[in-house]
Parts: C-alpha cells; sequence; structure tokens
C-alpha cells in the first residue's frame, strides 16, 4: 500500500466526528433514562460518562486549533461548533442529574417528547457534521432546516407545557419551579442544537 | 437621469435598515398589547408577524453576509448586529406569547413603563442604525449612551419590581413565578438593545 | 536614568491588570458582605462601587482597542477577557443588590462557601492575568486548572443546594425562589470566570 502522511486536516476533521458521535450518545441516554425511568440513576450515569468525554474532547479541539495555523474552517467556527456541542451534553447531564437530585417521580408525556426530537436533532447534527468533514456540503443545507424545524418544534411544546403546569391550580408550587426548570433546560438544548446547525450553515454557505 | 449601478453594499445597507424597521414595529406592537390588554391576541398576532419576518430578514442578511468578500463593516460585527437585533423580537414574542398562555388579568404598571422604554431604544436604535448605514457616524455615539440609559432605568425598574412581588407576602407563588419570568424577557430586551448599541458604538469608534 | 517611550501595548496592559485587580475587589467586598451581614447595606455599596470602576474600566478598554491596530493578543480574545471580567462583576453587584432588596434574614452556610471559592478563583485569575500581560505564560494554564476546578466545585455545590432548598418541603415557595435565584447568580459567576480561564488559555497556547 505504501506509506501515506495523514495530514493534519484529517486529524481535525475525526476529532470533529468523534465529538459528534459522543454528543448523540449523551442524548440517547438521556432518552434511555426518560423511558427506563426506574433505571435513572444508571443512564444519569451514562449521561455524565458522555459529558465528562465531551469535555475532555472539547479541550483537546481548542488546544489543537490555538496551535494550527492552516485550519479547514474558520477559526471562529470551529470554536463556536465545538463550545456548542458541549453545552447540549452540558445541558443534557444537567435535565439527568436534575431528574434524579429533585426526586422526580415521573418524567411528562411532553419531557419524553421533547427529548425525542433531540434525538432527532443529534442524528442530523451527527451527520450534517460527518458531511462537512468531507467537505461534502451538498445536503447539509437540508439538515440545518430540518434541526430548525425541530427546535421550533420542541419550543412550542415546552412553552405549552410551562403554561399548563402553571395554569393547573393546586399545585404544589416547588414542584412547578422543578418541573419547569427540567424544561428551560430542554428548550437551551434544542437552541444548542440550533446554533450548531447555524454555524454548519454558515460553513457550508462560504464553501459553496 | 441614466443607469446606475446599485453596488452591493448599498443592498447590504438596506437590509439592515429594513430590519432595525421591523424590529421597532414588534416592540410598538407590544405596546399596543398592554395599552390595548382587551385585545391581547390580535397584538400578540402583530408581534409574533414581526418576529416571524424577522427571522427571514436574518436569515436572508447572514447567507448575504456568507457569500460576499467585501462588506461595509467587520464581518463578526454584521453578525453580532443582526443576530442580537433579532434576539429583541424574540423576546418581544416571547413577553406577549406569555401575556396570553399564562392568562396574566392585567400587566402591571411597571411592564407598561420598561416597555415605554424598549420603544424609546427601539426608535433610537433605527436612527442609529440609519445613521451607521448612511456612513453618518458623528451622532452614534449619543445614541448608544441614550440606550445604555434607558437599559439601567429597564433594569433598576425590574430588579425592584420583581422584589416588590416577592416580598409583598400573600401571592400566590405560581402566579409571582408567571410576573417574574415576564419581567426578566422584559429586562432582557433592554440587555440585547444595549448589546447592538455597543455593537453600533465599535463600529462607529473603528470608522473615526 | 534618560527618556523612555511607553509603548501603546504596556498601557494596554496596565488597563488589563487594573480590570482584574478592580474584579477580585468587587469579590472581595462580596465576601466582606456574607461574613458582616449586619453591615450588609455597606458592603452593598463596596461592590457596588467595584461595578461601576469596572464599567468605566471596560468601556475604556474596549474603546481603545476599537482605535488600536496593533494589540498584544487577538482582538477577539481582548474583547471576551473584558466583557467576561465585567460580567462577574455585575453578577457579584447583582448577588449583594438581591441580598438586600429580598430582604434576605442570613445568607447559608452553603452561600458563603461557594463566595470563598469565587475569592479563591478571583485571586487566581488576576494572577494569570498578570502574567499574560508580562507575556509570562508559563504558568498560565495551571492558574486555569486550577479555576476550572473551583468552577466544577461550585457548580456541585450549588446543584444540591438548590435541591436540598427545594426537597426540604414545608419552606416558603416564594423564599425558595429568592434563595434559588442567588445561587444561580453565585453560579453564573463562577461560570465567568471559567469564560476568562478559558481565553487566557487560549492565548498562552497561541503565543507558546
Amino acid at each position: 500500500m505504501g506509506f501515506r502522511l495523514i495530514p493534519k486536516e484529517e486529524k481535525f476533521f475525526s476529532m470533529f466526528e468523534q465529538a459528534a458521535q459522543n454528543m448523540e450518545r449523551g442524548v440517547l441516554a438521556l432518552k434511555s433514562l426518560v423511558t427506563n425511568f426506574d433505571q435513572v440513576q444508571r443512564y444519569a450515569s451514562e449521561v455524565k460518562a458522555a459529558e465528562h468525554d465531551g469535555d475532555t474532547q472539547t479541550h483537546e479541539i481548542i488546544a489543537k486549533l490555538d496551535k494550527t495555523f492552516v485550519t479547514p474552517f474558520d477559526r471562529e467556527d470551529i470554536h463556536a461548533l465545538t463550545s456548542k456541542l458541549d453545552d447540549i451534553l452540558d445541558l443534557a447531564w444537567g435535565v439527568a442529574d436534575r431528574f434524579v437530585l429533585y426526586q422526580i417521580e415521573q418524567p411528562t408525556p411532553q419531557m419524553v417528547e421533547i427529548i425525542d426530537l433531540l434525538v432527532r436533532s443529534a442524528a442530523e447534527l451527527r451527520k450534517a457534521i460527518s458531511k462537512a468533514t468531507h467537505l461534502k456540503y451538498d445536503n447539509i443545507i437540508e439538515h440545518c432546516v430540518e434541526i430548525n424545524n425541530l427546535e421550533n418544534q420542541a419550543d412550542q411544546i415546552v412553552r405549552h407545557a410551562v403554561a399548563d403546569l402553571m395554569n393547573a391550580g393546586g399545585k404544589d408550587p416547588v414542584e412547578v419551579m422543578k418541573l419547569k426548570e427540567i424544561y428551560e433546560h430542554l428548550e437551551r438544548a434544542a437552541d444548542r442544537c440550533e446554533d450548531v446547525a447555524n454555524v454548519l450553515e454558515s460553513i457550508a454557505l462560504k464553501s459553496s
């Protein structure tokens, strides 16, 4: 086969793909948590593990970025992409941890719905990042449009779920606070997915 | 009159002016909402329409930016300006929607006061953006200083209104939560106005 | 000794050192506030004074940055460093003000603990900024790692303190809201310390 040099960019690309896969892994663990809520501790640990690995990957990408002169994309795009991907995992872990710490008895149906949307967003992001890192920009915009749609859906569900919760009357106000905080973290996770999509769209437009 | 080429920058400029006018339109619809609260649904739809148009404009500006090599201002300034303008409308719509969804009986006098400050900020922003897009940087700083003052006033009103609400005692805690959330969204809208002003100030300083 | 020109960069550097010292002063005043809570008004005024001076310094640094072509570090790093330093003071003042406005009877032991961590973070930041402004990058990473550790500790304390507060039962829900908001502001202050550390780490890596 002969000798082949792996160019710097290729390593960079594979680091990105790993970060995207790890993000998806964390979101899938959150999905397992809400659908197997009798094992909430176990799945919370899985989300935590993904979040921890994400921290390490983020740190490595940023460190590499600061020491690399030639990069495939604009420096600020890489920075935004990496830190927003990391934010998704931080928020997923924030949700998982709050289910445990706040002694939530059962996730609400709307929480499960939003996490399903997050799972779909994570898959779209992973595919779009894989294409970007192979310099195939053709269908990236479609993935990004889909992620924007999923975020809009999540936003609507959260807003109405929180309103219903508050309008219900007779609920323990502290319980309302706990659930509201979990909803808001889920919404922010969907927002960060959209932020990553916006960066990817920018990268695709600049390269087209 | 003869034939005249419209340079790329001029189109860019007019897109900015439109986005600023649309932002002001959304803030004015929010003002109509609180002063004609019996027609809350109608004015909420008007805020929503402005927010929706703002999304389209933002998307067009960013897409144009990513495909344009020469731009009038620094690329990152345009990006910040556009996305922060859009945030103001998102927050105005968030407030309008919560008045409806949370079944608020009546906006508080302090909410009307803060929205009056937002109306004044929006007018200052629209004027400053119009000057910047005509490359007349002379009085931009004055507009920015005024927007900073308006934000400080809004911040003070919000902080004291929330404290009074919480210190009152005997209120339904969930009702406190609802009003507090609306106050916090109004404060964030004022913050985003200040963010836009800071970008404009930067543009003016770089060009002077 | 003879005549010596002070280069532009040196002025820039000393402005940074002053901003870092002023930030530490604000955090120390917040520490005095919680340990001398019978003089809460007096120490709140001290935090406010630091916040006010910080605003002036931030404005001066940004204005100088916009008019300076050659700067010691990347323009966007200076911008991020300055505005995040300012955020720490805004949040410290937000906490001090809320102790007064929300008529808090006594800070909780966990609040004192977190403020102790903030004091340590502020000292690390001040040292790291002093080194960076003397172009001595050798041990900056160590300071940054320590600030990250301190943020992780603060995050853990806040999350458990808020959970304990909400799980306690029988508490006045509005009182829970007040304390929760103070905890969340303290956590955000620790987050902003970490943000500053991340920028410093970037600067150090780029220069090594």
